[in-house]
Parts: structure tokens; sequence; C-alpha cells
């Protein structure tokens, strides 16, 4: 089997149906990717964190505005600080690099401001989205480049728990807000992480419109298949209609983060 | 000079001034992104698209909610009506797979109701940016992966301005919303892209704490790099600065999309 068919299989939990493409080698380590959360302490070669700088800024941006922008975090205070605001989070005490993601609008405010312009446009939420939508591209671009330099990563949406906290710790001006975070270390091989099997594509991918017959059984083939792997874990198996039902099921479920809306407007985002 | 070197010399306008970690084949293809806008009509190999969703899908999802689908659009007649909606961008109309990604909670709410409870969580704004952050970061692995097929692609965020129509093309369900398009095709060699620079990275990278003394000046150089690469085009210089304030000047400047709040209400979103 070669590694991308490998890979496949692990993804979906049974073989392609029909011959892929090939993959090369850049789709076999997107396919390999998993999310790491034991990291070794070793530091980061010098110049990593540029790399993965350069790599962001490379993705795409919309109308090249460049919304966003990155605080890099290595003060162990700092970084024990923001763990804590990300309902304590050992992993972010533990890397040597935390990287926290920002819709950066302010740029543009200022930008126009030495114009003698407003940025009227940046009281509505569509700026707040595309901002959004540039920091997650650059920040996957990141991603893939520290996974070719063998290092591993995980997304810390916890920080939007307390995005407020994370505003004032890293003096964000108004107008930029703390999206997400980002671990990125070198894996403890001792504690590898697993590929974690994803829903069958005919869930997610629709052809020329949107289709949820086939949605039923393809969700409970895997919510078996995510058991079987949560037990090769060594973990309590909970089907995924079940845990992802509960994640969703009241305000309370998001941890706080039900009040993004007024945190938002707090940090000068007007979301008209 | 090491490809790495001279694709960071394009994208900053001057060599990297510390040796860089060593780039891996993957930095580089990352480094040599372009959007591309001039396609030729050739069809995509066979499993090109599934291979494109496997690797989307490998992307890292917040709590494994999997908030997001893609409609791939291959009939001429609604990718051309996709082109109206998008301010009637040919390209939508050339290439032979058009992809919209979709920020999708309509999924956990029929997973939810198959269990007989209610998703009360998707009526927040947080759980519509969980939705969007996973479509973007599933999206722009699929970027890459097209890339390292030597195909290129150009994101749409216009499809934003008539997102309505766009809905209701391709049949979405309530909680349902397209984000963006995403043309995917290969490239006319005869109108190759340049590599378009970037701000330098002083101005988007700030270490432990947001710090904006040097913005600036590295604004003001970016001015003349842009305008230098946008003669190099044969296009009229522009300098970022006067373009950026222009895009974000007045609500009337995002051709529809200031009214993204309110179609987001009456697709279902409540925003909260």
């Amino acid at each position: 089997m070669s590694v991308f068919a490998e890979l496949w299989q692990q993804r979906y939990g049974a073989a392609p149906a029909d011959a892929p493409v090939a993959g090369t080698a850049v789709i076999d380590q997107l396919l390999a990717h998993r999310s790491v959360r034991a990291f070794l302490p070793d530091a980061l070669p010098e110049g990593t964190l540029e790399t993965l700088v350069a790599a962001a800024q490379s993705a795409a941006s919309s109308s090249n505005l460049q919304a966003w922008s990155v605080v890099a975090v290595q003060d162990p205070a700092r970084k024990a600080r923001l763990s804590e605001a990300a309902n304590g989070q050992a992993h972010i005490r533990q890397v040597p690099l935390f990287l926290v993601w920002v819709a950066d609008l302010s740029r543009l405010d200022r930008t126009a401001a030495r114009l003698g312009r407003e940025a009227g446009a940046n009281r509505y939420l569509e700026m707040f989205l595309v901002a959004a939508i540039d920091a997650a591209l650059a920040a996957q671009n990141a991603v893939v480049a520290a996974e070719s330099l063998g290092l591993g990563t995980v997304y810390i949406g916890a920080l939007r728990s307390h995005a407020a906290a994370v505003a004032q710790e890293l003096h964000l001006p108004p107008n930029a807000f703390p999206l997400f975070g980002l671990c990125v270390g070198h894996p403890d091989p001792a504690r590898p992480a697993a590929i974690k099997p994803r829903l069958a594509q005919s869930t997610v991918l629709h052809r020329e419109r949107y289709e949820r017959e086939t949605e039923p059984a393809a969700v409970a083939a895997y919510d078996e298949l995510i058991q079987d792997f949560q037990r090769g874990q060594g973990l309590p198996p909970t089907a995924w209609s079940q845990q992802a039902s509960q994640r969703v099921a009241r305000p309370d479920s998001l941890a706080g983060r039900h009040r993004l809306a007024e945190v938002l407007r707090a940090q000068g985002f007007a979301l008209e």
C-alpha cells in the first residue's frame, strides 16, 4: 500500500474507493497531520520563528489587506499566564514557542489615520470576518511549515474564553483580537499522537448542491469509527454525535465564549 | 542564493537579515505561493477533488466539530451564475473546479436533533467563528495540496457580496453560510502570476507584546516596494496605504458585504 493509501485508511477507516490522484510528498505530509499535546522542552532552531512567519505571510490575503498579526511568546511567566487564560492547558507552558494569532484591523485604522482618513468599514462584521479568515489562512501555513521541520503544533481556541485578559496581557490595541493560540515545539516521541479519523467525505463534500440524504448513515458509521479509535488510544469511547451535541448544547457549553460578541465590542469591533 | 533565500527576497524585497532555518521543500512551496487568475480550460486529473478534500479534512478542527462543508461546482451553467454572484469574475467560469467553502453549523443541528436535543450554542457568534476558522484551515490545506500538484488557486471573497443568492443556488440549509470560493485549475503558462510582496515581518510579527513603533517607517517602505512590484507587472502604481485605506474607507467600499450580519441572520445564524 502506498503511504498515501495508508494515511487515507487511517483518516477515514477505509482504503480509498477509487484510485485517487498520486499523492505528492506535500499531500502525504498534510494527510499525516495530528495535533500534538506532549512536547519536549527543547528550544527551536535559530530562525524557526522567522521561517514560520514567512510561510504565514505567503498565504493569500483578502485584497492584500494583511489584516492579521501574530504575537510570539517565549517568556515563561507570560506563557504561564496565557496557559491560565486558556483554562490551564499545560502544553502552553511546556512549548518553547506559543504564537497568538490576532485578527488585526488596527493597522488599517492607523494607516488610514496617517493619511487623515477614517476606516469606516472596519465597523462592520464583514471586516472582522476578513481579518479572522486572513489570520486562519496564515496560521495554517505556519502549521504546515512547522510540520515539514519535524515540529508539532496544536491550536488553542480556549484562549477566547478569556480574550479580554489575553488582549491586555499582549497589549493589543483596539480593533485587534486574539483569535487563537498555537503551540509549536518538538513532539515528545515517548507520547506520540495518532491520526484522528474524520467524517466520511460524502458528509462534508457536496457536488453541485448541498445534499444530506446520506448523512445519518455516514454519521452513524463515524460514531463507530471514532469509538474504535478511542479504544485504541486507551480512552473511554464516546460517539461523535454525543460528544459534538454536548459541546453545542447550551451557551454555557462554550466555556465563557458565548460572550464573544460582547468581548469583541469592548475591544473596539462594532460588528455592524 | 538558495531557493529559500530567493523566494524570501521576492516576498520581502530584501534577503533575509540573519541566516534563517534551512527551508524544506514544503516551505519553499509555501513561500512560492501566488494567486492565479489565468487558467487553461483543461480538466483536472481523476481523483483530484477527493485528494484535495482529504487534505482539507486533515487540518485541525476545533473540538473535532468539523463545522464546515465544501460544495464542488463543475457544471458550466452553475459556475456562470456563481461568477455573476461574485461580481462577474471571469476565472470562475474558466476553471474546471470551483469550490465553495461553507461555515456549516447545520450538521451539528441535525446531529443534535437525531438525539432529540437542541444545539443552543449554535445561536452564538462564537460558533459561527468556530465554523469560519475550521473552514479556512481546511481550505488552506486544499490550496497547499493543489499547488503541490502543479495547480493554481485563487480565493473568491466576493462571493459574500451576494451570499444569499449563493446559498440558494447551492441549496444550503439554515445555519450553513458560503464563506468564500476557491478557483482550482491549471495555471496558464502564457500569463504567469508573480509572487506578491508583503509587509516586513517587523510589522506583523510582535515579540511578547504588540508593538507599533516601527510600523510607520515599515509601511512607508512597503508602499515603495509594492509600487516597484506593480510597475514591474505593467500595472499603475498605487501605494498600499492608499489602496488599503480606500478599501476600508466606508461601508459602501465593501461592495454589499457591509450587510453580512443581516444576511447571516436571514440564513439562520442568530449571532448572539
